[in-house]
C-alpha cells in the first residue's frame, strides 16, 4: 500500500531530479562532473495545493505551476517529506508556490 | 469523567500517530526500524475551529481540512495539550490550519 | 469595598484554576501528582471585553469566548492582574482573545 | 501659569495614583505594606486624543476610555510627561489607547 | 540669503525651545535648575509637510499640528536639521506627525 | 557616448551638492569651514521614477519631488551609482521618494 | 539541447555584463582599469515574469522592465542560475522587478 500527499494552500510537492551518478556508458563519474553535469536545483512537480486565499476574501489565488511543470528551485527552503511508497529512496519536498522561481522549459 | 476540548478561532486538535514498537508478530523492533517503518509527522485529526477571520471583516476563512483527515505535520511547531480522559497516553497537539502540510491519503 | 475590572478591546479576563493541594480524604498531596491530578493550564472566564476593531473600520470583531467559559490556556503569556477584594488569593489574568486556544467542556 | 497636554493621535493621558505612605492613623507604612495595600497601576484619565486614524482612510477610530476613567495600567510601557504645573509632584503618563487593560470600577 | 525647508509627507519642522541660561536678573543659573525650570522636551513648529498618502489611496491624511503650535516631543527620534539662515544658533529638528506627543497649551 | 539613468517605482536620481574647497578669492578652505559653510546633505534632483504602486492596486503614487528640485537628504541612506559620462566626477545617488527631507528653498 | 528559464511572478532574469579584459588593441586591462572602464552592475533583461499578484486582488501588477533592457542593478541581492545552454559561460541572476533600480540609456 503506497500513501499520496495532498498538499494544502499553496504548497507545492516537488521531486529533486538527482543528477546520474554513472555516465551512459556505465563508467562512474567524478562528484565534480556530476553536479556540474546537470543543475541538482531543479525538481518535477507532483502535486499542488488549491493555492493561497487572497488577504481579505476567501478568494483563492491561482497557482503558477502545474503539476508536471520541470521547475528551478531554490538553494534553501523546502520541506523534505519522507512517505512510505513502493519507490522509496524519491526525494520529495514541499515548496510554497511563490518560492519556485521558474520553469524550465528544453527547447 | 472525561473532557473535551472545542479549539478556538483556525486551531487544529491532531492526534499524533504513534509508531508500533512491535512486529506483527510480537517482536520488539528496533528504534531506527520504527522511524523507519511509519513516518511519526502523521497525524489525525480530532476537532476543528470555526476558521480565522479575514483581515478586514468578520468573514470566517475556511478551515482546509476535517475532522478524521489523516494529515501531514511539520518537524517544529504545535502546542501539545494534555486532557484527563479515560485513555490518558494519546499525545495531542493544537496546530493552525495553515501549519498542516497536507492531507494523507492511502491508496 | 471590592473591584470589578472591565475589560478593553478583545481583553478576556481569566482567574486560573489553582490544582487542590489535598486529597479528598484531606492528606496533602506531592506535588507531582499534584499538577498530574489536575491540567493547570485551565481556567474560568470572569470578564471579556468588546472586542477588537477590524483593521480599516470601525466594525468589531465577535469574542470567541464569553463569561463562565472553561477556557484553555497557553504555557506562556497572559498578564497577571492584582484588583483588591475580599477573596484577595484568586489568580487573574488578562489574555486576547486569540491567545485562548479553545473551550474544555465536560461531557 | 500652568500647562495642559492636549494629547495627539490616540494618545491618553494619565495620572498614576500614588499608594499613601502614612496610615490614617499617621504612622508610616513599610514600603511591602504600602504596595500591597493598593494595587499601583492603576490611574486616573486626565485628557484623551482624538483617536488614531483606520489603515487606508481619513476615518476616526473611537477611544476606549473618557475623561475620569480609572484604568488598570500595564507594568511596562507609558512615556513619563513632565508638564510645570502648581502642583508639580503628579506623576503623569501617556499611553496609546490599546495599551490600556481594562476600567477599574468600584461596585 | 536664507533658506527655508518644505518639508515632505507627514514631516514637521520643530525649533526646539531652548532653556534660559540666565535668570531674569543675569544671573547664571546652574544646569539643574535650567532643566527643572523649563522641559526641554518642548517645541514651536515651524513647518509642516502635506501629509502621509493613506495606505491604499492617494488621498492625504491630514496633519495633528500646525504653523505655531507648541508641542511635547519624545525623548528619543527627530532628525537635526542645520540650515544656513542668519539666526544660525537655531535648533531645528524633523519628527514625523505621529512622533509628536501632544499640544501645549498655556492656560 | 555618455549614459543615462531612468529610475524605475519611486526612485530619485539626486546629485550630491559638493562644498566648494577654495574660497571666492582661490584660498582653499580648511575642511571644517567648508562643512560649516554649506550643508552638505543637500542634493539636486536629476532623474524621478513613475512612482510606487498603492498596496492593492495598479494605481501609481504622485512623487514628491520633481527634476530640478533642491532637496534637504537624510545622513543614511541612499545607493551610490557610478555612470560613464563626460562629468565623471559627479557624486549621484539615488533614493527613494519617502527618504527625502524636504525641499530647500532659497529665499 | 539548450534549456530556457520561464520566470515565475516578478521575477527578471537578467545577464550581468562583464567589462572586457583586453583593450580593443589587444592588450591585456589592469583589473582597476577593467572596473573603471565599465560599470559592472549593469545587465540586459533576457526575460520577465508575469508580475506579481496585488494584495488582495487575483490583479496582476505590471512589470517595469521588458527583454531586451538594459538595467542598473543593486550592489547586493540577486540569485544565481545556472542552466546547462550552449555559451555556458553566461552569468545569469534572478532580481525582482523591484530590486532593479533603473533602466540605462546610451545617448
Amino acid at each position: 500500500m503506497s500513501k499520496r500527499l495532498i498538499p494544502l494552500l499553496d504548497r507545492v510537492l516537488v521531486e529533486k531530479i538527482v543528477a546520474p551518478t554513472k555516465s551512459v556508458g556505465g563508467i562512474l563519474l567524478p562528484e565534480t562532473a556530476v553536479s556540474k553535469a546537470r543543475n541538482i536545483n531543479e525538481g518535477k512537480v507532483l502535486a499542488v495545493g488549491p493555492g493561497r486565499r487572497a488577504g481579505n476574501t476567501a478568494e483563492l489565488i491561482p497557482m503558477g505551476v502545474k503539476v508536471g511543470d520541470k521547475v528551478l528551485l531554490p538553494d534553501y527552503g523546502g520541506t523534505e517529506v519522507k512517505l512510505s511508497s513502493k519507490d522509496g529512496a524519491k526525494e520529495t519536498f514541499l515548496y510554497t508556490d511563490s518560492e519556485i522561481l521558474g520553469i524550465v522549459s528544453d527547447q
